[in-house]
């Protein structure tokens, strides 16, 4: 399987065979992500990060692997130190960075930037976010996380909870999750439930779907519950999002009679939809699930890189 | 020849000999460059990049170029970030990053700021752009690109167009050609034309020298068009700005006459004085000089740095 | 000795002989920081640089120090750029951080912050400096550079003089100080005079103190005068603040009589505290003081890594 020059745009880019075969390389990538393996594969390398908007835990988590690997990498946190304000197109500038680097990270809050930074691009673009649109290497640890828990994706339950109209992340997932056939189950009010076109999609690839409002009736039987933050800024007066608030958050009362080897997932950064107490429970897998950015991350560079 | 410990503050402190060999040695950099062999020459090296203002393209560059060589930069992209208003004077601040790293580059919004630097620090400085001053290490990279794609400098013809009074890097450049002894047209309305005492230098030079108002009446000759930006900023009014604003776009339907191998520069960003159809044709050399601003980066950074 | 695995948040966490032991180790650094000789011990590891407000010095140095030793840096340099307002706490993000390098270096405006943070951090944290806390690296420097002119810290005469109130740097050299039992003398206005805990603790210690408020009185019997800036902020108002603004300003007349081998510290940046005519006296130690943080940085990024 040759991932050499490939943009990693959209995660309706892969095969389910591809992406197994980069969870495949991500798994190789553990010892050297946690520091007790030197390699320099990337040795030479240039990485350029350019975050149109600062997003710290994937450029940290970008950064860390193009090092881990003897790598190095030029960019920006955020355009505000920049003097891209002169008025030059993103397709001039990405023209100017593929002269300067090996690979391209792009975070960018327009829908559609990093497919356009691609066509421009000589070198590998990689989507780290682009507005409503895609995040496909969250997805893809997303799925390192559940894998490398369950030893499989396909066969478990999976509740997504929280805000699911909105959130990008759950969106990626869902559809991704899609060609494993895990059953699905969709915890939000109604006013932020999955939208029809996701529910539709994975519907169609034969995954059995349940919704519902109330997190107690799907808990028990959880093999996964992917946890999302409900935003303050998606509703439009205060009492609306106080009713929704908080009915969801994580605490050990609720985690009483769960299955022993459930798994807890949050994209992170959680405010208070999962509480400290729960960090110390087996069932906390969020701060591993950051981890595992890197060894995700450090398997795309090198394929796209086509170093071996 | 030595450039050991030498500050690169102005093109002036180059002979002609000078500037040739950095562009050989640039010559030889454009493999490890384009990231086709990887070379470790300035590891354990440190560049400091203190920009005092934001110049993301400079940046960059120094940068690649920094760590195509293996060596690592500590720096900051502007001072926004940094706790410099506590009010340490420049010569301080200078003394201190003298302490912490091998090779320093200074972009600064002050005239003069360079040579300041060079004179408190005891490694050498690299001017990156000082206000209305120098920008030596673009000269070079504009002169490599002629080089590069003529074969010699001299002997070619030079058209500049757009704002010649302001630009500081077209004033730079005229100068360092005329070293050479190329002819040189300059291409600008009446209040925007090549200060006097730059005609008066390239002349004193034996450089030929035309004026005029008119692209067309200069473009089909050209070997070179250097295209720069016309900024609103310099107007006193709107109207006078947009009496002349477009009169230069670089367009096809210009360029149905001019020589084969003619080819256009600008030192980017460029707004709208280029159009984007152009970047298809021949002509453009844009993108590729951007480029060049690697290897002649590298090339100056292992000749100061002492190491072959 | 073993620091391996150690958080450094204190200069109370170290006994005697673990100083001595470090500014032993650093000793061993000296011209691996001055680039005169390469090192790659740190190659493959990561420190994530946690700049919660900007302190350029510290960051530059503490950078400066992991490149030599062939490390690799993740961070930032202050928080405008990251996605932290997004409301994660700082125990979150350091367990996020801690996933992404091998030890973390914190400087953030809120006393308690490191200790914190090294609760919740698998890998070694060491303070940069937390509000009215503590910045052990800067002690530590400082004891290294008056070891370093000096021979030895025991016997000597030393002088404080400047704002000695507010001042985290002084007090903690205070405190380190009175461990090896030299002379302190503490200059400053009444207003501004060395907190009364400070003066008993090292009295305690078998320190000989006395105060009071000319240095003529002080600074020709002494080996170290140790200036720090007065802040026009401590001050209620303008007419008390400029009744002691530049009573102890530093100038060659005031030099006259001081002992041939005295030493002037500042931990830098300086206003006018210091005279620039002072920089070329042989007094004058605050730029090589400056460069001693990196042998001192050094040699605790390998101590706590464990590296030897």
């Amino acid at each position: 399987m040759n991932f050499k020059s490939r943009n990693i745009v959209s995660i309706w880019d892969f095969t389910k065979d591809e992406v197994e075969f980069i969870l495949d390389s991500a798994e190789e990538m553990v010892p050297i992500a946690r520091g007790e393996e030197t390699n320099t594969a990337l040795s030479g390398k240039i990485l350029a990060t350019l975050f149109y908007e600062p997003s710290t835990r994937t450029r940290f988590s970008f950064e860390s692997a193009m090092k881990r690997l003897g790598g190095s990498t030029v960019g920006f946190a955020d355009p505000s130190g920049t003097s891209f304000k002169k008025g030059e197109t993103l397709a001039d500038t990405i023209k100017m960075v593929d002269a300067y680097s090996d690979v391209i990270v792009l975070r960018h809050p327009q829908e559609g930037s990093a497919r356009l930074a691609a066509e421009f691009s000589s070198k590998p673009v990689i989507n780290a976010g682009d507005g409503a649109g895609q995040h496909p290497t969250q997805t893809l640890l997303d799925l390192f996380t559940i894998r490398q828990a369950k030893g499989k994706i396909e066969g478990n339950k999976i509740v997504f909870v929280g805000d699911l109209k909105y959130g990008r992340t759950v969106h990626s997932l869902a559809y991704a999750l899609s060609m494993f056939g895990p059953e699905l189950n969709f915890v939000a009010p109604e006013t932020l439930q999955m939208p029809k076109e996701v529910v539709e999609h994975v519907t169609a690839c034969d995954t059995k779907v349940c919704s519902g409002n109330k997190l107690e009736d799907f808990i028990n039987d959880a093999d996964v519950v992917y946890v999302t933050r409900i935003q303050k800024e998606r509703f439009p007066d205060e009492a609306e999002y106080q009713k929704v608030a908080h009915i969801y958050q994580i605490k050990n009362t609720l985690l009483q009679n769960v299955k022993d080897d459930l798994i807890i997932m949050h994209p992170l950064p959680r405010v208070d939809e999962i509480a400290p107490e729960v960090d110390k429970t087996p069932h906390a897998r969020y701060f591993e699930q950051a981890f595992n950015g890197i060894p995700v991350r450090m398997a795309l560079l090198k394929l796209v890189l086509g170093v071996s």
